[in-house]
């Protein structure tokens, strides 16, 4: 699978790309991120994000409403920008390392993607004529989450003499501030205070506590210095510089290597102690053992996530970038999820939203589902806090997750797009129920999946109403943010219908076991409810006009005014940023596909036609100002035999983040996009679908492609796929056979079997 | 008329009941208010509004969006409180007077409606037990606007020795801030700055000007003591203090004038020079001719708008105290309009809402038809700025004014509620119609109304859109605003309706003459235009539905959730201070009665069948959360004939703020609930309609009362209605003969006219 390398040569040194460099080779394994800015800084003048986050390490923020509207949030969390680890200095005499100053012979910057780590090479003339190469490995540890590493290697080509290293600890940091930026909305306030900054067995140790959320963290930092000469501490209270010096010597490589660990008090009882023993614990083993147990974690990642594109090889590699991001990014415990930007940067200011769920779960679940496990675990435990939104938006009972959270409480400033986005509930049942299916893991249900499902259930029950012999659900807004607080969001009740009917079928599934006994009694579920969910399951309301045959986005969608999409500027895109939400609300646009990702991940619901001419009649008014937008399109243009289209959909998306499409990958890479892209290989072109009945494939290949092959994790067996230009093979490498539904047909899958591709394709046929 | 003197005994001296006093006792004509602070202050500890302020005087003020949506507002305007001339401290020897010392032996406070006059009496004993009465009397001079007046006099009783007085004149004001109360959201922040202060001829000049907005005020004061000795002036550069002596002797009165003029850069070239030439005119005559001055100004007044209650000598008096405020709030020029709190509060920040047109002008219109010329003229004074709001929500054509403003510009922070109440263009040009139907004054609809008819119609063809051959207006929110942003609510449908055809009667009317030709051509108004306005007129969809036979409030209001507002607690009313805008939205409640209003000012629209059903229903489920409810239910139920419930629903209303009802008139009067008084009265009482077929009368009697008379001023005419137990009488004091319509029949009104009152009323019998 894939190139193992995405390498840059010749590094640009303008601030733009920089910027964006620090997000692309950013090195992060789910606890901790930091942002690949130079150990030595940038010239004074320049722009720098130079942060190191810990996952839903937050503090809260202010936010101000214009009115006192009853219920609005005045209070957000944000991820913090942590102790800055990574600024090493050097001087050869009296000169000072920085390639913005001399002559930059050669530079080059690199992620390995089997080894876990990011790479700078540097071949540096000083202007005094000093000649250096400068290699730097950095790696954050999915061995051991807490630890940060910097190899920093010099070898003096031409020159000898004294080398004076100023590797530096500083906890005076602030998160980035950019006022011409909407979603940064943050102000430059010192959310992170030092209190306590000393050295102790040679580390220089910063504890910090947050202004308002009462958390705390503490890094440490050890530095080893070959052919150290002489070393000092300086220190104050929120910086500690380790000075050391060493001589130079043609040809002879210098080599720093500086550790960092952090301990936060959302996971740990004592910060400075956990700092301490997890330093130790670093310390114990070489750190050629520790790139070793990063390669090895890696190769099971990638044994797990294994996609390979035949005659595509750069989208190849794209696409093994994109997956090292999502393994970057995922906490591994239930304190954290996935942010829009991983820890690669502050968009969205390190919050959680649907996109975990809708775009990002669906790989791990197929491939990792531990992983799995592990973000329906947090939404678990942030139910209390759900059920604390329900309340405070008048509901009687039920959670409500919040649109956007970090710890549990509601983030969004503006409600009409972001809490009346109730379908996040139905997203979060709904990625419980695909795990289940994925892995019939019932205990894991039992323990955790199930109360989520009930829960959200009752919100339904009390959100919507029956009306004419039918469930509605008034005034929420769906996925598309260009209409907002709608009736009858087609997206939204299709979602509800299907977390209902889910909780009724738990309950008759699991109702006599012991340990759901005692769930159903904490919770107070009765029997009467279950039938109140049945009851609003069928007579659940989705929107259908007779005319068009089509399911409208909601009740009003089709009598809105018609908005030519070609007709408006291409400098008025996103429409967002250029129209006021009343006039969007008014027009049949679209930001991104509500009713075609309904129909996408529920696509029993509806007949094919009604599906066929949807897609048909939303493709011609979705923008795609959304990025989450065009990965669903090609899933569906893939299911309705749209090869070309399906593959147009697909394009350069990929390349989004490699290639900066969206002119914000400073801000941090885009985790979501990543997620829909992979679905539309697997989903999409392989038509891989997991129901309650099975398993079902149908692939198509794109033209420019010979092949692709993919892995799937599939109720613990391993099955490969793999698609050439006549053959569909079906290999099962573990576990027991088990019948799968290729192009509408079953057949028994024990060993290997190998099936005619379907050259063309429709769907309903 | 009414008794001519609201008198209060025994002032209370706790904080809040003084709050309430500052704004029942304020004075104020239109230019200028102050509120009724006591010249001395109170205690330290006390809060007070202390404010003086001019009608239209503003400053920009930030306001905070919690996310950077495009065109939300993020700078309000907000009424300014002035330089302070109301405080004037006396000293008895070494005692400084001061009713929180020593005893109150007797003390009162009034407003004479006559006199157009305040007025305080304290008899006090000071501590040492010397004992004064004092008495106070204040004025804001309709004659001449610029001026504001205080007389103090003070009669030693039993002492002699020194008084000394120290009048102030203070620049150095902030607005009032306080946390607590979301109708107040500003800064404690000194929007005006004094630049110079300066002392003239004897008087004292303060010059400020605001921190954003461009303008420029200047007050001027004048003292003038009875038996003055020795005179200093003691300034700073935001602060003028005038210390004279005077001799104390037992019985004999001393006598302070002090005079303050005001001259805003809004209004006039040069503030110094204009103040200075208002205080020659203020002193140009002696202050009782000012007092004469004034009772004539309000003797026409009084005459223009007489109504009198007979039987109810109370709700008489109140009624005249309530209509003084109207004529104290109102601006009499194009610069100011009418705000919510009128010149006695910052509540609501001074800005103007719909409640000048629906609530206040009709009250103007049929008694003093020139102040609501100059009420129109204001929105044609700002139908740029409306011009330029339209554009900024994405309309291609059209004025949309702003919900609420001072400039022109709009103020409201929360869209949903705000700007989204597109139904402020229908009210105006309602108010236009209505004017012209009442005065027919063609002139002035030529010079002003017409253009902003026609522009308001336009920005319904592009805000609405033709659909299944009706045409609807979607995603505005009515005046209700526990359901916003809406489809095709009906209130806003039938105003566009009456909006649009409006502009085709104008045009086909006026389409000759030379002056409405050249408006044309400067608004480029096309003859398509007007083809395209008698086509979405006819078209126009209004809400009805089939089985209940009413008129829904939107296209999806009656699939909504029923709340038993019986089931509701208390404590939780204002139901918007209670619960989530989401969930307030989810359910058939309204805050005020929409379609009720809709009915009662478009009567012809609907068969009265479906205007009684409507009310039925919608009665139920309206909380009167909004003090613009009561008297519409009131006026529909006296059409209806539901005379009881109409004089329940009119009920204590009249003493809203005499009784600080809704306990906020600290903040100042309500002057909309006075107007929607007035009009329960003659509209809902009296059955008065103006229509373009004529004039109509319906009167009943509630049964409290043993008569009540009117006087209107319909096309040049006056008119004097009176009803009694039996009769109705007409009586046409000047102007030429008309056809009147009483209780469904014709009558020629030449001289007096007398008719049997119908007993029971069932107007669509």
């Amino acid at each position: 699978m894939g190139k193992a390398i995405y390498e840059k040569n010749d590094i640009k040194l303008d601030n733009y790309n920089l910027l964006v460099d620090e997000a692309l080779f950013h090195n992060a394994n789910g606890y901790i991120g930091v942002r690949s800015a130079f150990e030595e800084g940038y010239p004074e003048n320049f722009k720098t994000i130079r942060g190191e986050y810990i996952n839903g390490f937050y503090d809260f923020t202010q936010t101000e409403q214009a009115e006192n509207i009853y219920g609005l949030v005045h209070e957000k969390q944000t991820m913090l920008n942590v102790a800055d680890t990574q600024s090493i200095d050097i001087y050869f005499d009296d000169e000072k390392f920085s390639i913005f100053e001399g002559t930059v012979l050669k530079s080059k910057r690199w992620v390995d993607m089997d080894k876990g780590i990011t790479g700078r090479f540097v071949s540096w003339r000083s202007p005094k004529g000093k000649e250096v190469e400068i290699k730097v490995i950095r790696m954050a540890s999915f061995y051991q989450l807490s630890l940060f590493t910097i190899e920093y290697q010099i070898k003096p080509i031409n020159f000898s003499g004294d080398v004076m290293i100023e590797s530096n600890h500083n906890g005076n940091v602030k998160n980035f501030f950019d006022p011409h930026d909407p979603r940064n909305a943050d102000e430059s306030f010192q959310y992170l205070t030092p209190e306590s900054c000393y050295i102790q067995y040679g580390a220089s140790y910063i504890n910090s506590h947050t202004s308002k959320s009462g958390l705390e963290v503490c890094s440490c930092v050890k530095n080893f210095l070959s052919g150290e000469s002489e070393r000092q501490f300086i220190i104050n209270e929120s910086n500690a510089q380790c000075q050391m010096s060493t001589i130079a010597q043609p040809g002879k490589k210098i080599k720093l290597i500086k550790y960092a660990v952090f301990a936060d008090s959302l996971r740990v009882e004592n910060c400075k102690v956990t700092a301490a023993s997890e330093m130790k614990k670093a310390l114990s083993v070489s750190l050629q053992e520790l790139y070793k147990h990063q390669e090895d974690y890696l190769a099971e990642y990638w044994e797990n996530s294994y996609v390979e594109i035949q005659g595509d090889n750069e989208l190849d590699m794209a696409l093994k970038y994109n997956l090292f991001q999502l393994i970057q990014s995922v906490s591994k415990d239930e304190y954290g999820n996935i942010a829009p930007k991983g820890l690669s940067g502050e968009g969205y200011e390190g919050q959680y939203f649907w996109d975990s769920e809708m775009y990002i779960q669906p790989f791990f679940t197929i491939t990792n589902p531990e992983i799995t496990k592990s973000l329906i675990a947090y939404r678990y435990e942030i139910l209390d806090k759900a059920k604390e939104n329900a309340k405070l938006l008048g509901h009687k009972k039920g959670a409500l997750y919040p649109w956007r959270t970090i710890m549990g409480k509601e983030c969004s400033g503006y409600f009409p797009a972001g809490s009346a986005q109730y379908h996040i509930n139905g997203d979060i049942a709904y990625s419980i129920i695909a795990y289940y299916l994925a892995t019939k893991d019932l205990d894991f249900i039992q323990e955790k999946g199930a109360e989520i499902i009930f829960e959200t259930a009752r919100l339904w029950m009390d959100v919507g109403n029956f009306y004419n012999g039918q469930f509605h659900i008034n005034d929420v807004t769906g996925p598309d943010e260009y209409t907002c607080i709608v009736n009858n969001n087609y997206y939204t009740n299709a979602l509800a219908q299907y977390n209902l009917q889910w909780a009724v079928k738990l309950y008759f599934q699991m109702r006599k076991l012991p340990e759901f006994r005692k769930m159903q009694k904490r919770i107070k579920l009765s029997y009467e409810e279950i039938t109140e969910f049945k009851k609003a399951a069928e007579q659940m309301y989705l929107p259908y006009d007779e005319k068009l045959k089509i399911n409208p986005q909601d009740d009003s969608f089709l009598q809105k005014k018609h908005w030519d999409i070609d007709t408006i500027p291409k400098k008025n895109f996103p429409l967002l940023l250029h129209y006021h939400p009343l006039h969007l609300y008014r027009y049949q646009v679209c930001k991104q596909p509500d009713t075609i990702l309904a129909h996408f991940i529920l696509e029993d619901s509806q007949p094919q036609e009604v599906i066929r001419n949807s897609f048909a009649y939303y493709e011609k008014i979705t923008t795609h100002d959304s990025s989450l937008s065009r990965c669903i399109f090609s899933i569906s243009a893939s299911r309705l035999g749209l090869e070309d289209k399906a593959f147009k959909y697909f394009g350069d998306s990929t390349k989004l983040d490699l290639m900066d499409l969206h002119k914000n990958t400073k801000d941090g890479i885009h985790t979501a996009n990543i997620g829909g892209n992979y679905m539309a290989i697997i989903y999409g072109f392989g038509g891989l679908r997991i129901k309650e009945s099975g398993i079902y494939f149908a692939p198509i290949l794109p033209k420019k492609w010979t092949g692709y092959r993919f892995r799937i994790c599939f109720e613990n067996r391993r099955i490969i796929v793999g698609i050439t230009k006549d053959h569909c093979t079906f290999f099962i490498e573990s576990g027991e056979p088990i019948a799968i539904n290729v192009y509408k047909k079953e057949y028994l899958l024990d060993g290997k079997l190998t099936i005619h591709r379907k050259k063309t394709l429709r769907r309903e046929d």
